[in-house]
């Protein structure tokens, strides 16, 4: 005999199955289903789906739009001769907070991790070396993260748009603003020293 | 400017409001949610609104069901004279899995608490005196937590059931079977000497 109704046990296995959410988790997400108001209840669903309806890769940074181009890509004020390489659509959130940059940017959905079985093919970085060879960009930022898969793939992404004859840079390492040098790890500090720069 | 595209935003929005969920767990899990097939999506969306449209409580136990009756209440085999009253739908659960009781159950749905501001009106109070007033129940058990709302609540509930002239009993306290002495908070061994038993 199941002890919960069919249709609660499968809410229960469908938040269960979200990435880190266990079953205890995902009872009590169920039994929180059941008590809002029923409204929200739909409305939640509705929101899958219209997500999954609505939302696509812009086919020029493969950023997610719900428009044919991104708002970036179609903003007429943006510096269409520079491309900032990240590896997921949060990291152009994160860059655009800083209201630093106003080049384009190129989305590759991950990063090479031969241990996740994430390969070349599996990344956007085809698309990212037809808008290189198409001669309008003069210089690409690779801000991947700074550990050993994201340089890895700055690395092997470089080694493609060389022959292109674009600028290729990477954002600077050293000690975050605010932060104490006591707690700065050793290769932070190595790399900060490296890259000193006179004041 | 939106950075993500609005039915994206709405998707995070819709996580976050689940309990538990801060804004960062809930944007991984809508990225998740669009990076999985998009038939799991909808069907995540149709549990949602399944479960919805088709759990409701026992009219009996109160217990959730997709039947007229919950399988306790409409099993042959099941002891009509014995209530076990619960707090949450969960707790039938638990204690049908000690496979040691057979009677039938009362759900409550929360226990009093002055400070969520729960009263006897927002509990399915009445519909347990009902059952009772019909005069088929021998014994009413109260397994409600062990804490002091979960107490509150079965001493209130005693009170309201002793006119009726039935046993009124309630899980037994004491250490927990398999944990250790040492371990054993004060309360629990005053609780556990208290209700010793000859062997």
């Amino acid at each position: 005999m199941s002890l919960f109704p069919q249709s609660f046990e499968n809410l229960i296995d469908a938040f269960a199955s979200l990435p880190g959410i266990g079953r205890k988790s995902a009872q009590r997400l169920a039994f929180h289903m059941l008590s809002v108001p029923e409204e929200s209840a739909n409305a939640f669903a509705e929101a899958i789906t219209n997500a999954r309806k609505r939302v696509h890769t812009c086919p020029n940074c493969q950023n997610l739009t719900e428009e044919e181009l991104c708002p970036v890509c179609s903003s007429p004020r943006r510096d269409g001769s520079v491309i900032c390489v990240v590896a997921e659509p949060r990291d152009v959130v994160s860059i655009e907070r800083s209201r630093e940059y106003s080049g384009l940017y190129h989305v590759l959905h991950g990063v090479l991790s031969p241990v996740n079985r994430v390969g070349p093919d599996d990344l956007k970085i085809t698309e990212l070396v037809t808008r290189v060879a198409k001669g309008e960009i003069k210089e690409v930022i690779m801000a991947t993260n700074p550990d050993t898969e994201g340089d890895t793939t700055a690395i092997y992404i470089s080694g493609l748009l060389r022959p292109f004859g674009v600028k290729i840079t990477r954002l600077a390492y050293g000690i975050p603003v605010g932060s104490n040098l006591e707690y700065a790890d050793d290769a932070t500090l190595m790399r900060a020293l490296e890259g000193r720069v006179e004041i």
